[in-house]
């Protein structure tokens, strides 16, 4: 549980910096090396680097082994456990509204047999 | 699309904390105050305050008027927003994979011409 939590930690940082999420959006498209995202960005490599870092932590992406080019890939997973747990929430909010509709159906039928 | 990006930061920087997410998911069982909300998670009222902050910056929350109670209130649209950037990203890969899986299936059926 620790564990989970402190993953959805890593993603949820790591998708609140609009360059980190612009690289995803591109690396969504395909692998690509660290100049490659840098460039669009108007960003530095040291920069790059540091953002690759915290998107690798979340495993968010993974690099090559390739010293030299070492390309970078997007993992889908972690966008599973960030959405899923969006979706349990929603799934909470749901079921207290249908409770609530149910309540007021109920209140909504007693007055009418009281009349 | 900067002020959307701005709160994308703002969302996903809130929903990277494990007391704020168990904040969340109290508040989408219904209304709470902050005490209801500090007692569970075993933190100090002004720690609850500080998170509630980072929510309603988010404006993940809303909170009451009434200067004694103020009840905290859950807002799902930035939820949505959220799951809508992670959805749109799922959507470029899927696309991705077609176009890939098509430019296989051309490749295989030109071979098998050439045969």
């Amino acid at each position: 549980m620790v564990k989970y939590e402190t993953q959805l930690d890593a993603i949820f940082t790591a998708l609140a910096h609009p360059a980190r999420r612009a690289m995803l959006a591109r690396l969504g498209k395909g692998e690509a090396t660290v100049g490659e995202l840098a460039e669009p960005l108007g960003v530095s490599l040291p920069a790059v680097t540091k953002h690759l870092n915290m998107l690798e932590r979340a495993n968010l992406i993974t690099r090559g082994k390739n010293a030299q080019w070492r390309p970078c890939r997007l993992e889908e997973a972690p966008f599973n456990a960030a959405s899923d747990w969006i979706d349990a929430q929603r799934r909470i909010w749901e079921s207290r509204l249908d409770r609530l509709e149910n309540y007021l159906h109920t209140i909504e039928q007693r007055d009418r047999r009281k009349r």
